[in-house]
């Protein structure tokens, strides 16, 4: 079972994820070696003393392009043993619960063991506020209305390709920031959208920032930061 | 105060959305005139008794070319008095709770009422799950993962320009399908994605349904569908 845990704020855990944790008998959580499980602190308070938990940690602690195949080895091992954990507990008929941040089928790692066990076990997916409903809430910015088309891009995209989708002059979401903030706000300056850039950090989260880009002073950014760039329509 | 109330299932609000709108001294939902609302049939079990409700009825039943002039003098009029009764509540002191389906600032009616309110009034967005996500998790469809682009289309662009994003070959949502959905199928047939598009209505709800849009026999559709396009990377 993927259980979306939604952007950062425990309160912003649907009433369904809320039931489906305090049931499990396994949850399991993703993070990197050496660092907590971000979704796990999220739906701390909604775990119960007497339920196991089941760490899945990275093999690496950045990401690399996903062209690169040692990187591709090492992550597909990964989520198989991932995988073979986690059918083991459902082979004895225990429910688990896999953690997702935001929503588990939306660039969530939930999905890698989905695809591995949906043929053998019976799945279910809870969904979950994803961390760009969460940014763009916090800040208030209505993202897209009537005929707008939405086009989210991961900042790991080559800055030819963001700089190419962003001239397209439509709402953008520019998730996976981290250490590729400064192309992403290269991309913004050479596509002309840096004026209607907003940059938001930890959105949701009891130390949540956010400010437009043009204003931030340096590029360093967390995983868990978006740019959102908007048509501004209701100025016009 | 706009409050996301999620894709359709009634245990899919947030904690949050729940103790807002039992605190809320007014709750507000949007409806076509002579139809109950969508997103209070959601929130029901959630109203206090003692709630006092505030219906905004659209002057329109179908959904228009945005660029036909009567029909958005109609809306923005529509809007503007929207907003008006809920300044006068707002005015005494009271917090007024504007339903959504879904993430309000998510292609919501709320962000119309947001943006006309907003320097005036303190104003808070509470986000919700967005119907694609209750749809995709429904599915058990892993839409987006790596470096994936999402693409959002809402089905009432022409043809042409469904054709072109989709000929992009990437994972593709496409919303506000109802009257469009023939227009859709002929935009998926030509370019060449019928094979990859999940049709899903009312996703999460007690009637949901899905289906691929290919095994689709006619070309009715709610309001509430939605088509999934998928690059089915878990295949390969």
């Amino acid at each position: 079972m993927g259980v979306g845990v939604g952007p950062g704020d425990p309160e912003l855990l649907t009433l369904k994820a809320v039931r489906a944790l305090e049931s499990a008998d396994v949850v399991a959580h993703f993070a990197k070696a050496g660092n907590p499980s971000n979704a796990r602190a999220t739906a701390a308070r909604y775990l119960q003393a007497t339920t196991r938990e089941l760490p899945l940690l990275y093999p690496v602690t950045t990401e690399h392009p996903t062209g690169d195949a040692a990187y591709r080895g090492a992550i597909e091992q990964f989520f198989n043993e991932s995988a073979a954990a986690i059918a083991a507990h459902l082979q004895t008929g225990q429910v688990v619960a896999v953690l997702s941040e935001g929503d588990p089928l939306f660039f969530g790692s939930y999905m890698h063991i989905h695809v591995r066990l949906m043929n053998r076990f019976r799945t279910e997916v809870i969904p979950g506020v994803t961390s760009m409903s969460g940014c763009w809430s916090a800040a208030g910015l209505p993202i897209v209305q009537g005929d707008d088309v939405l086009t989210v891009l991961p900042g790991t995209l080559p800055e030819s390709e963001l700089v190419r989708r962003l001239r397209q002059n439509e709402p953008t979401v520019v998730m996976k920031l981290g250490r590729n903030l400064p192309k992403v706000r290269r991309s913004l300056i050479e596509s002309n959208r840096l004026a209607n850039a907003i940059y938001v950090e930890r959105g949701t989260m009891h130390d949540e920032r956010m400010m437009p880009l043009a204003e931030k002073a340096d590029d360093s950014a967390p995983y868990f930061a978006i740019v959102l760039v908007t048509n501004a329509w209701w100025r016009s």
